[in-house]
């Protein structure tokens, strides 16, 4: 059987620019495992895997214009956010360097023997070792710090396990390239080049999660694929830990008080969240509850003129746009669904931003649940709403979210909405605003990236230091002799690690 | 349809003691979910939990001679052993009722805003809830510290999750017995009783992981229940978390330095480990590598000698009796495997524990993978290997384990296998014990009781504090105002919890 060849596309044409590569077969899978999973003891080495993220950081800022070239000709996503989302890329590979030589992510605790306790307490001393081979399915919409160099390889590669990148179709070329640098980059370090390998192909994506030596897989993109390998990772004979981030509608509530207060300023403000990056932010708020009445109108009206004035944008691949196109579509012809700006197909390549809006009783009584799903583009559906009770039957209704946003008023007497809507938001995400948008994800220690079904398929952060955990087991070693214990372990503690 | 009775059973004759409750049905499972599902609220009172939590132990001892003589009457365990499991029991969920206080569980870590940052950092407060309805199944070997009362429950309810247990058929009396301590001791903190409530029957079992307002499950038990279980979580419309702990062989290697050393010392301690509380611990070590030659023959003698002394036992049921002495018999019939002593059925009620043992040439061979599973009862397989070559190939071949078990000699000279040996054992398990016996888990925080699938289906443990981690997951408030953030998060911290 011929190879099936990986083509990189322009997105802004549809047409192919250039075969980089070909499909995986299944032994090349095997192989790509096999030869990942021969690397795991060179990465068990604490100083060449620090040395090694700070190398690898530096390779890829030092490519960082070809990079840039690169992913803009395949994504359209425009070198400065390319530029942007390199500097964090590159920035989160030298936060887990420091993450691996601090230690603390080792969680070391220590308990000296007691003979006195009930039962006797034996000499015990935990730390936490790496997974194994960890498979990383690269996003469509952050080629960089989502995909071969980004937080699921940083993180996995910082705790000890050596990674296969399943590249997206959407930016083949770039993968190559930032896959090329990072195994030059371990060489340098005095590793195994093949601590990172790259594989192309859906089928490769199958074979990769269900491999025998692959213990733990990352994901980013869509509900529908997400779920696909996630039952796969779990119907496995030994079932493997699945860390997806599949989908979220991130839904805004504001409050009567909040129109009232500044209906323009939110209308203006939610247009440039929802339509940011062709809405293609996993935080893309979806979905808005807005009051009926004068002030819910001037808020629409807002909302309506500054979508009106977004120019169509490329969105990341041709299937992508032909889905935005047919799903704005479908939720337009829904009944009592009208369009304040009509969102679909642009030029013959882009898309136009738009605004559905229905009446939230409809969608309360059960109707039109398809308004409830990501539609993945820049369009949000606002639902007027007509009483708090509307607010909370639709809010009861809807899927686990990354996101929840709350806007209230600011005036000094309060909002007399607030307290109950955030403890009704609470329950559907990962990370509550209040007066702000989710696009834009802080790196910092408090921030949290997930939520519930179909958010996260688990409850960790795919962002910040703690994305780590998602890789490491606890074992526990009891009354071994100090010579056989790992120095972080020992008596002594030479290599100087935070221990309890 | 009449409703199936629930009897409780003496496993020392096999009769019938008394039916104590019926199973219940799918409306009465979803009764059980939704009452408990309505105290939430009420439990998200940390004082109100912890007093809960203290008031239960407090319950639990001063009925602690009535509940031995039901669990007793039920399990034949004896009073002794209860005795000192309902110690254990209560005195965690005294230990969880601190951590509720203490409040380093929840997590807190505050970023104060940092306009200045790239991109700039909003304020972000991040703590960790608690997930919702956890459903436990409680073990069949552990009445009370692995049961109604028991680690998974203490622990989910220290998280602020109301708990549905689903009673093990093997001690229907003593659960009913502990739900009703449980239950008044929330009314006398405070509580609605249905912070806790009890179902029976194993179709009530797969409702309850199927329901939909059930957010999380904890089980200890067989492998094939276990992992029917973890498969309905996983194919559930929104699949939640399944922390399980299947089964283990809690494998042994002798090195012929260490059989050199103290060959009749280390059998009696592996015929003490294997037979206590009749095999029935998920920690008894169930396979073992032994040289072949006259040190590893002194081995098997000494093993053999101690457990042909031992009086037969009476096991938890009779449907574990027959599934024993159907399991050993199967074992025993296998090509060159020979017994040592026979295991088998003891008297009409009893069982006699016994050795099996076979040249581990023939295992590393890929024959009998019967003997490289859990066989659960008084029984260890003893694998004679003439090589180190053949110890790491039947390694190779075993499944992941709760523990493994290295004997090592102790002389200054050193054991030549010992690092290598440990090498190999710590990928296979979750506590890896030299010199000692893995029967006897104490509780201390560097303790890990967990490890590789199938001895368990997550990372996480189900023995100490951080059992807690598996029923919370974070959420970050952005930018909220001070009076709508949960105390923990507010500025001037008025609850004094550890925040970072």
């Amino acid at each position: 059987m011929a190879a099936e060849p990986v083509w990189s596309v322009d997105p802004r044409t549809g047409k192919p620019r250039e075969q980089v590569a070909v499909e995986a077969t299944a032994e090349e899978v095997d192989r790509a495992v096999r030869s990942a999973h021969a690397t795991r003891e060179a990465l068990a080495d604490r100083v060449a895997r620090a040395a090694f993220l700070r190398t690898a950081a530096d390779l890829l800022d030092g490519a960082g214009e070809q990079i840039a070239e690169a992913a803009d000709a395949e994504t359209a996503l425009g070198p400065v956010r390319l530029g942007g989302e390199l500097a964090r890329t590159t920035a989160q590979l030298r936060a887990f360097a420091d993450v691996v030589e601090e230690g603390s992510f080792l969680d070391v605790r220590i308990d000296l023997p007691d003979p006195g306790a009930t039962p006797p307490r034996p000499d015990l001393r935990r730390w936490k070792i790496p997974l194994g081979v960890v498979a990383v399915y690269a996003a469509s919409n952050f080629p960089l710090a989502f995909s071969v160099p980004g937080g699921d390889t940083a993180s996995a590669l910082a705790a000890g396990c050596p990674v296969v990148v399943k590249a997206h179709p959407d930016h083949p070329a770039t993968s190559e390239l930032c896959a090329s640098l990072l195994r030059r980059a371990a060489v340098k370090a005095g590793l195994p080049e093949d601590v990172v390998v790259l594989v192309h192909g859906f089928d490769a994506g199958v074979e990769l999660v269900r491999h025998p030596l692959v213990s733990a897989a990352g994901f980013t993109g869509s509900i529908r694929g997400g779920r696909a390998l996630f039952d796969a990772a779990a119907a496995r004979p030994v079932p493997i830990p699945f860390h997806g981030e599949l989908g979220s509608l991130n839904p805004v509530v504001i409050t009567p008080a909040a129109a009232g207060e500044r209906a323009e300023e939110i209308g203006g403000g939610l247009a440039g969240s929802m339509t940011l990056g062709a809405g293609q932010f996993c935080t893309k708020p979806g979905f808005v509850l807005a009051p009926r009445g004068e002030d819910g109108d001037r808020f629409l009206a807002a909302l309506t003129a500054a979508v009106s004035e977004t120019e169509p944008s490329v969105m990341l691949d041709h299937r992508m746009r032909d889905a935005f196109v047919a799903g704005v579509a479908e939720r337009a012809a829904l009944t009592g669904v009208r369009s304040a700006v009509t969102p679909g197909a642009g030029g013959e390549h882009t898309v136009s931003a738009g605004v559905l809006h229905v009446d939230a009783d409809r969608l309360a009584g059960g109707a039109h649940p398809l308004l409830l799903e990501e539609c993945f583009g820049p369009v949000t559906v606002v639902a007027r709403y007509a009483s708090r009770e509307e607010v909370s039957a639709v809010l009861g209704l809807l899927p686990g979210n990354l996101t929840a946003t709350l806007h209230i008023a600011t005036e000094a007497a309060g909002d007399p909405d607030a307290a109950s809507l955030l403890a009704e938001l609470t329950p559907l995400a990962g990370r509550v605003l209040v007066n702000g948008w989710p696009t834009g994800v802080a790196v910092a220690p408090a921030q949290h990236h997930g939520g519930p079904y179909p958010a996260t398929t688990s409850t960790s952060t795919s962002v910040g230091a703690t994305a780590i955990e998602r890789w490491l087991r606890p074992v526990t070693y009891q009354s071994t002799p100090d010579h056989l214990l790992p120095p972080e372990l020992r008596d002594g503690n030479p290599l100087d690690v935070p221990r309890r």
